[in-house]
C-alpha cells in the first residue's frame, strides 16, 4: 500500500480537519465529532435542514457538498463504516431551525441503522425528522452490505435536488412527497477497473487480472455481476446504458440528466470519452440529454472505475433544482 | 494499459468532443480544431482575450477553465504534445474583440515554439498579442522538454488572476504587467508515487518500486530530483514545504494561498490529509493561508502524486481576483 497519509487510524479525523481548516467559510466542525456544517448555519432560519452522511472514502460526497441550495451538514463516518448514531443526531440537532430536518440516507444497512437510531433520538427531542433512502445501483439485488439495491453516486443528484427545493422554502412534507417521487427515476451503473485500498487493510477489496474489469461493482468493492477482458469504452457503454435503458425504460418523448462519475482513480480524459460514447448511445435513441455533469463526485477511495448514473427529468422543475446555484466545495 | 477508452489516436478528440457535449452552455469548439472558446464568447466585447493550453492529459486544465472571469480559449494538444500554431492562432483569432490577446503558456519548449509562432501569425494579422510563459515548479532547473524550470500547477492560478483583471476591464498591458508581477510569487514542488501511462504508449512513464515515491516529478513523467521509501505525509509535507520556504522565503508577515493539486489518481482524502499536515507546518511558522483550494486541477492523466502550489499574495487586490466569481467546468 503506498498512500499520502500518517497513521491508517487517523485518516478521517486528519481529512476532516484539513477540510474544514482548507474551507472555512463553507463548512465547519461540530466539535469533537467528524460531523460538517455549513459556516452559515445562522442564516438557515426557517428552512429545513438536510443532513446526509455514511463512510468516508467517497469524498468529495458527502461533506463537499455542504453549503447553500444543497446539504446543511454531512456526517463523515470512518472509512466505509457508517457514523455513529450520536453523531448523526449532533448534526440532525444542529442544523435544525424548528422546521425539522430531513435525511438522505444511502442504503447500506449500517447506514439504514444508524441513521434511524439518530432519527429516533431526535423525535424524543421533539425534532420532526423525515428521511429518503437512496437505492439507485441497479446493478444487483441485495449485497455484502445491503438489503435491496445499493445506494452510490445518484445520491449526489439527490441531495442536489433536496437541497433547492429546501433553500426555495419547501417544508419537511414537500421534501418527502419529492425524495419519494424522484427516486425511482434515478438509476446508477458501474463498472470497475480495478478496487480500492482501505487504509487500515492495506490491500485492495478485490483483485481483476490486468486485463479484466469488473460489471455492476458498488462503491465499497462489493461484488458485481460479470467479470471479463476490457473492451472499449463505446462496447462498455452499450452494455450499461442496455441495463438502465431496460430499467427506466428511456424514451426520446423524455427529458434526462446524465451523471458520469469517476471512482477516484480514473482521469477526466477517460471519464470524458465514456461521456461521448454515452451521449453516442443516447442519440441512437434521439435522446440528447439537457443536464450533463462529468467528475469525480462519488468516489471509492483509489479505485479506478467509472458509472453512469441517468435521471428521467419527470416534473420539469426537477431540471431547474439541478441548475439552482449552489455554494459548496465540490458540486 | 487498462484504460476506459476506444483507438488510443482517437483520445483527444474523443475527450474534447465529450467536453463541449456535456458542457454547450460554457464552452464550445473552433469547428476541424481542438481549440475550445466560451459559449458566450460574443458577450466579451471590450475584454481583453485570454488563451491558454498545452499538451491533453491534464484535464481539468486547460478547458475546464474556460468561462467567463478565466479563460477565453484553451487549445488541447495531443496528450502530452504541444497544440499546433495554426490552432492556437484560431483560438486568438475566435476570442479578439480588438483588444488583442494574452497567451499564458507553460514553461515547455514545444508550447513556447508553438505560442509563439502564432503569436506572429496573429502579429501579421494586426492583432496585438502578449504572454507570460509560467515556471513555478521549483524542484528542478532544466528538464527533459524545458530549459529553466516547468510549468505546472501554479499556471491554474495565473489563470484565475488574470481572468478576473480581464473580466474587470485590464487592458493587454495591464494584463502584462500583472502576470510578470504574479509570475515569481508562485512556487510549486510535486511527489510522485506512480506514473502516467500515455494511451498511445501503453505502459507507465518510469517505475517506482512498490514502496518507493519521487520527489519533484513533473507533469509529464520527468524525472525529479530523490527518490526513496515512502513516508508518512507529514514528512513528505515537511521537504516540500522546506524547498518553499527556501525559494519563497515565508514569513508570517506576508499573506499565502495555497493549492493542493492531486495528480489524477490520487484520492481526495489523501489531498486533505496532506492539506492538513501543510496547514500545520505552515502554522509552525505562524502563517494561516488566506486562500486554499483542494483538488484535482492540473493531473497527469493517471498518475498518484500530488503538487503544493505556494502563491504570495503580495498585492492584496490577487486575493480579490482568486475570489472573484466564475463560470467554468472546474474552478
Amino acid at each position: 500500500m503506498k498512500k499520502i497519509i500518517n497513521d491508517p487510524q487517523d485518516v478521517v479525523a486528519e481529512m476532516v480537519d484539513g477540510m474544514v481548516r482548507a474551507y472555512p467559510q463553507l463548512v465547519k466542525k461540530i466539535p469533537e465529532t467528524f460531523a460538517m456544517i455549513r459556516s452559515d448555519q445562522a442564516s438557515m432560519k426557517d428552512k429545513v435542514g438536510i443532513v446526509s452522511g455514511g463512510g468516508s472514502g467517497h469524498e468529495p460526497t458527502h461533506a463537499g457538498f455542504v453549503g447553500k441550495g444543497m446539504l446543511s451538514a454531512a456526517v463523515a463516518g470512518q472509512v466505509f463504516t457508517s457514523p455513529t448514531p450520536d453523531q448523526i443526531y449532533a448534526a440532525i440537532k444542529a442544523v435544525n431551525t424548528g422546521k425539522g430536518v430531513f435525511l438522505v440516507i444511502k442504503n447500506y444497512s449500517g447506514d439504514v441503522m444508524n441513521f434511524d437510531m439518530a432519527k429516533d433520538m431526535a423525535e424524543m427531542d421533539d425534532i420532526p425528522v423525515k428521511s429518503i433512502v437512496v437505492d439507485d445501483d441497479i446493478a444487483v439485488e441485495n449485497s455484502l452490505y445491503t438489503q435491496g439495491k445499493r445506494g452510490v453516486a445518484g445520491t449526489v443528484l439527490m441531495h442536489k435536488v433536496l437541497g433547492a427545493a429546501a433553500d426555495q422554502g419547501a417544508s419537511l412534507d414537500d421534501l418527502e412527497q419529492l425524495a419519494q417521487q424522484v427516486l425511482p427515476h434515478i438509476n446508477t451503473i458501474a463498472v470497475a477497473l480495478s478496487a480500492a485500498t482501505v487504509p487500515e487493510v492495506g490491500k485492495p477489496g478485490f483483485e481483476l487480472a490486468e486485463d479484466e474489469i469488473e460489471y455492476g461493482v458498488g462503491i465499497h468493492s462489493e461484488p458485481g455481476y460479470r467479470r471479463e477482458k476490457i473492451k472499449p469504452s463505446k462496447e462498455l457503454v452499450a452494455e450499461l446504458v442496455a441495463k438502465l435503458d431496460n430499467s427506466l425504460q428511456l424514451s426520446k418523448d423524455k427529458k434526462y440528466a446524465i451523471l458520469v462519475n469517476g471512482m477516484g482513480a480514473t482521469p477526466l480524459m477517460e471519464q470524458y470519452i465514456f461521456t461521448h460514447d454515452v451521449l453516442n448511445k443516447l442519440a441512437e435513441k434521439s435522446i440528447e440529454p439537457t443536464f450533463v455533469k462529468v467528475g469525480n463526485y462519488m468516489t471509492s477511495l483509489d479505485m479506478a472505475g467509472i458509472s453512469l448514473t441517468i435521471f428521467e427529468l419527470a416534473d420539469e422543475k426537477w431540471l431547474d433544482y439541478l441548475n439552482y446555484p449552489v455554494e459548496t466545495i465540490a458540486w
